[in-house]
C-alpha cells in the first residue's frame, strides 16, 4: 500500500472523472472534464488541477490507475466498439511518459466493482455483481471479496449473453446480442422522434418521461425485460448475494419497478437488486484503490 | 488434512459410487452399487465392503463426504426435482448415526469440480467450469482454484438459464428453462419410439446411433445447439479458461462435433471445450478431497 498520493481516473467516452487520495487513502479532491483531444495530455491537465487543489507537486503522485471501456490488456485497452478513443496498445506507456509515474489500466466496470467492494455494497456483502447499463452494458464480478477477471479479462461481458437479439447473426457478434437489445442508442431508438422538432429522444429524456409518455414507459419496460433475463442468467451461473445497478440507465429509479415485475414473472422475485449508493464515484474510488495497491510500499520509518 | 481413512460417495439417482482413501490420500478401493432401498443403510453396506477390501475396521474411517444432486443445505439436500431420493433434512444426521463418524454433504457437480481441481483439469488450469449433462444439467465453478458455491449454494445451476424453453412459463421454473430443453428425458423424447417394438430410445442408444440414424443425429444436434448457447452464456459471465464436459450425455464424444459447429456459428469457436479425463471418477475423488479437508488434523508426532 502507498504512503503517498495516487490518482484514480474513470475514462469515459464523454467525460473524464478523476480523484486524488493522500497517504491515508481518503479522497482529497475530484474533478470532471469533457473527453476530447489528446487523451494523455487531457489526463495530465486533470492531474495538474488535482495536485494544485491539494497543494502538492505532480511529482508527489506515485501511481495513476485508469478504468476504461473494454478489457485492459498489454499496455492499452482492447476497446469497446461503442467508443472511439485512442486507447490502443501505446496508451499506457504514452500516459506514463506524460505523467512521469507508473500507470495501471483496468476495465471500467471492474474498477467500479473495486469501488463497491471497498466503499459500497462490499461493506456488507462478500460476493456481488455490479451491472453497469448506459452506452453499453457490462458487469463486474466479486466472489469472496476478490475481483473475477476471467481468462481473457472478459468476465462480466454480459453484452455477449445470447439474449435479446439473434446470437447467430454475425452482425451481433461485434458488441454482443444482449447489448444490441439494451445499449443506450437502442433504448433511445425505441421511442419515435419528437413530433414538434423531429429530434430523437435521449435516454435521460426517456426516463424523465416514463410517468407521462406511454412510448417512453414502453421503451423502459422493454429494456427492463431484457435486463431481467440477463440477471436471471447471471444468477444461474454465479448466484450472487446481490446485484448492484449503476450507469446512466442502470442508476435510474424508474427502471426498478418494471425490472422487479419481470423478475417476478421469471420466478426470480427473491433476487436482491438495488441501485448503487456510490453511483458514478465508484469507478474513481476503485481506481484509487487499484493505484494504491500498485504503489511502492511504505518507506521504512525515518528513511524519508 | 486427515491422517486416517476417509470415504467419498457419489450418490446418484441410479447408482452409488464410492471410494476410500488412506493416510496419504490415494484412492485404495472403489465400488459401485445400485441406488435402492434405505439410502443410509445402503451407504453403510458400501463402506463395510470398502473397509473389508482395504483390511481396516469401519472405525478407521474418520469422515464420509457425499456428493448428491441439489444444493446441500443444513443436514440434507434441497433435492433436485429430477430425482426422488429420501435425502431431506434428516439425511445427514441419519447417515452419520449409521456410520458412527461425521458426514459432509456437497452438491454432486461441486464435488466433481473438486475432483477435477485436484486430479484433472485443475492440474493445468486455475479457473474452469465443469458442465455435467445427463439426467439433468449442472455446473461446478472454480475460480482461482477456489470452488464458487454462491449465496444460496446455487452457483452453476445452469438449468435455470433463460434459454431453450420459455423462461416466463411457470411450468419451467421447477427444473429450469434450459433443463427443460436438455434433460436426458427431453433428449430421449426427441427420437420417435422404435418401429419394431414401440419402445422409447435411451440416451445411450441415441448417441450410439448418431452415425447411422438421422433422427438420432438430429436429436443430438438439437441438444448441442442449446448446450452451445448455455456455454456462450457462461462465458459471458465468467470467461473460464476451459469448459470440461462430463455426465452421461456430456461425456459422449459424438456431442463434440455438433457442439463445436454451433459454437462457431455463435462466434465462440475459440472457447476451449473438452471432455473430462476423469469422467465418473471425478465426484468420488472430489468427495474424498472434501472428506479429508473435514477430517481431524494429524496428531502431534508421537501421540498416536
Amino acid at each position: 500500500m502507498s504512503a503517498g498520493y495516487v490518482v484514480g481516473v474513470d475514462l469515459g467516452g464523454t467525460k473524464i472523472h478523476a480523484g486524488i487520495s493522500g497517504p491515508d487513502g481518503d479522497l482529497l479532491a475530484e474533478t470532471r472534464v469533457a473527453t476530447h483531444g489528446d487523451l494523455a495530455g487531457r489526463i495530465l491537465e486533470v492531474e495538474h488541477a488535482l495536485v494544485r487543489e491539494v497543494g502538492v507537486p505532480l511529482s508527489a503522485v506515485e501511481v495513476t490507475a485508469v478504468g476504461g471501456a473494454g478489457a485492459a490488456e498489454d499496455d492499452g485497452f482492447d476497446l469497446h466498439p461503442n467508443l472511439d478513443l485512442p486507447t490502443g496498445a501505446s496508451f499506457g506507456p504514452d500516459l506514463a511518459r506524460h505523467l512521469g509515474h507508473p500507470v495501471v489500466l483496468e476495465n471500467d466496470v471492474n474498477v467500479a466493482a473495486l469501488g463497491e467492494l471497498h466503499h459500497g455494497v462490499g461493506t456488507r456483502h462478500d460476493s456481488f455483481v455490479v451491472v453497469a447499463s448506459g452506452t453499453g452494458i457490462g458487469m463486474g464480478v466479486v466472489v469472496d471479496r476478490r475481483l473475477v477477471r476471467g481468462a481473457r479479462g472478459a468476465a462480466g461481458e454480459i453484452g455477449f449473453l445470447p439474449l435479446g437479439t439473434d446470437p447467430f447473426d454475425p452482425a451481433h457478434h461485434r458488441r454482443g446480442p444482449l447489448e444490441e437489445a439494451v445499449a443506450g442508442d437502442v433504448l433511445a431508438a425505441r421511442v419515435p422522434p419528437r413530433a414538434h422538432d423531429g429530434r430523437s429522444w435521449t435516454t435521460t429524456e426517456i426516463f424523465d418521461a416514463v410517468a407521462t409518455d406511454p412510448a417512453a414507459a414502453h421503451a423502459v419496460a422493454e429494456h427492463a425485460h431484457w435486463l431481467a433475463l440477463a440477471l436471471v442468467a447471471v444468477r444461474a451461473v454465479l448466484d450472487p448475494e446481490v446485484v448492484v445497478l449503476t450507469g446512466g440507465i442502470g442508476s435510474r429509479a424508474e427502471l426498478l419497478p418494471p425490472l422487479r415485475r419481470t423478475l417476478d414473472e421469471l420466478g426470480a422475485a427473491d433476487l436482491a437488486v438495488r441501485a448503487s449508493t456510490l453511483g458514478p464515484q465508484a469507478p474513481v474510488l476503485g481506481a484509487i484503490h487499484l493505484a494504491r495497491a500498485h504503489a511502492p510500499g511504505p518507506a521504512l520509518e525515518g528513511t524519508r
